[in-house]
């Protein structure tokens, strides 16, 4: 590598860009929905695509979907950073958004200082990463590392009905490059920490040593609808009282279990859905999380057993299908190290941390040395329009991730 | 009056009619779709329009496009007896239907057998009786005995955004006759039970006695919508864990008042609705009924209770608006005395029974004389395709009907 001095990035660009990609998809509230594979991701994938071509980046769209530019200096596999700039229904503006256009600003911010690293450099966005329209989540970089095939992840349905498949055809992004992709020399992701702990106990940095297992279940509890004011209450098999308690029930768990514990029912939907009627049916969304793949195992016997319960309990029938399984990730300790080191460079208010949320990054965990930086969210609030970033953290992070990139680009693991 | 002999209702034509009615909004597996004020429900009127023409009947179309057609006999007011033709989403084919017809049918049976009764005969049907579309349920009867301004009606707005006024015209219903309307000289309902109660015990007919008070709310829980990975269980503002507390503290309060207590909830929302998401806001409704006012009373104060203590203990703010809320009713004696003796002429298994379910029929006993019939529901099944009644049951009731509305024309009150 060659290197006149420590570069920095240009804050006002890499702001900017932030702000151009937010007005796509814009809720008018400080926020953008941008659900995958809509038009709305299809006009921010085209703005994003422009600003790699107007780098002379190497663009490369795969079968999924996933999108990659890379600056081809150097020899052997590239450094890759990514992140995605899908959002969910009520997204806010940094989520994904901010670790792509922060890897595309580390890139030009070395073509402009005249640094050439000894291996290519990419900035990618992958498919789908919310999971908010297909499930799962992270499904395109799951697809790049031979994860799920190919023709599977395009047949998955939408939550309204449409194939993926069809979907990615209809946007323009079904490339040509085949999956699953090359393996990158290593990856790193930047992205907001979504969680209140950085903030609350004054870092700046989190470098992220890996991520909490993801159990994502669907229940369909059918029962038998009938009229609210007839049916004795001995009587009823009520699917919307069956819901409730198995809510209610995985509040307890998450209280039982404590520690980085967490369990989130974030949908319901009753049928036919009328005040005046016993719902005939009910589909809930459990979405349960733990750093320790026994104790996320041990969360999921807890659930089948109330099921197999409450069946008996309440006279319904509960079909269960699993929507995301994901054991948690650990991430690479030399990576994680080098991370922790470049962020005290920038500022000294780092802490190592699990991520709750799924990333990106964890995909490529399985294939290469991986970890994240966190930049901290403002009272923790994401997948909302208030979510914020400090715009010094959003320079500092970027910063960070020049340095990391820069530097693993010089190590052979 | 003069009567040949004791007339009986031609079985066929009410059960062909009922099939008739039953076709439009078919579900295609034996229920009816034909919500209030649909283009399906103008079909369904202008069907049993063009039936009551058929008859002669003077059909009138009042301001909230309650129909009533009467056969002008004798002289004074009419004894009028109604129901209603729209239906909930997943409706049945004789909830409301079979107690219009049956008036058709008791008032062509007296044309046929050359009956002339001392007062007119009218039968109705009246606007959005279930509820299911425009709130509060039985609103065209509550607007045609003055107990709630026509203007205020119109302007309900539905569950699809619409103002009910201009639906009304939208579907030709908005009719010249003004309301309140006309007192009739007495109101007698035929019903469906839509519950257990007949069949389980082996009765054919119920002379009902009143109806149960209903209360129906709709509360708004605002929370804080945030990322179901990242956010710690203790900080969370959760609106899907309040509303499902709420649901089951519902049940609590059926089972600790015990008697004819229900409560219900049919219907909840949750906004954003996605699996990995906390919801930033719940919407649920509260169904509650008892046949005693200060139980009714007792259990609103118990809920208001909850909410203010959950409110505190979660963080969250949640708004209350009452949909509907009527007392407990209580018909008339003499007429609840008239249809036990007429029952017990076609069948002796009657018995007295308060009502479950809401019916035009106790807006009606403000104003007139009133009470109902009701003949069984299998496995009182109401509100759903599989909605059943025993044709000769059917049959039945509409003798009793008959006879009925014969001797209320001579009685005086």
């Amino acid at each position: 590598m060659t290197t006149a001095t420590s570069p920095t990035i240009n804050s006002e660009r890499l702001l900017r860009r932030i702000d151009a990609l937010a007005e796509i998809g814009s809720t008018g509230d400080g926020g953008s929905c941008r659900l995958a594979l809509t038009d709305a991701d299809r006009v921010g994938r085209d703005l994003v695509v422009s600003w790699m071509r107007e780098l002379n980046l190497e663009v490369s769209i795969d079968a999924i979907g996933n999108v990659i530019g890379t600056w081809n200096v150097g020899s052997g596999a590239p450094v890759m950073t990514g992140s995605h700039i899908d959002t969910v229904r009520t997204g806010g503006r940094y989520d994904g958004n901010y670790g792509v256009l922060a890897g595309l600003e580390a890139i030009e911010t070395c073509m402009e200082n005249g640094i050439t690293p000894s291996r290519p450099l990419s900035a990618a966005f992958f498919t789908n990463e919310e999971g908010a329209r297909f499930a799962p989540d992270m499904l395109g970089s799951l697809v790049y590392v031979g994860g799920m095939p190919l023709e599977v992840a395009l047949d998955v349905q939408s939550i309204d009905g449409k194939r993926l498949g069809d979907e990615l055809t209809q946007i323009g992004y079904s490339g040509a490059t085949p999956c699953p992709g090359a393996t990158p020399h290593a990856f790193v992701e930047l992205h907001i920490e979504q969680g209140p702990v950085l903030e609350a106990e004054g870092f700046v940095f989190g470098a992220v040593t890996g991520v909490q297992g993801i159990s994502w279940q669907e229940l369909t509890i059918t029962g038998q609808s009938n009229h609210a004011g007839t049916t004795p209450m001995h009587l009823r098999r009520d699917p919307a009282f069956v819901a409730a308690m198995m809510t209610v029930y995985l509040r307890e768990i998450a209280e039982r279990f404590g520690g980085d514990q967490v369990c989130t029912v974030g949908k319901i939907d009753l049928h036919p859905n009328l005040v005046n009627v016993i719902p005939a049916r009910a589909t809930i969304t459990l979405d349960v999380r733990n750093t320790d793949e026994n104790t996320l195992r041990d969360a999921e016997n807890l659930i089948d057993t109330f099921c197999f319960q409450i069946e008996q309990d309440e006279g319904v029938s509960i079909a269960k299908r699993t929507l995301a399984r994901f054991e948690p990730v650990i991430f690479d300790d030399r990576v994680v190290d080098l991370i922790e080191r470049k962020c005290a460079e920038v500022d000294g208010r780092v802490r190592r941390m699990p991520s709750g949320a799924g990333h990106d990054a964890q995909m490529f965990a399985r294939v290469c040395p991986t970890a994240m930086i966190f930049v901290p969210s403002v009272e923790g609030i994401s997948h909302n329009p208030r979510e914020h970033t400090d715009p010094q953290h959003l320079i500092d992070g970027a910063n960070v991730l020049l340095r990391v990139m820069l530097d693993l680009a010089e190590t052979e693991f």
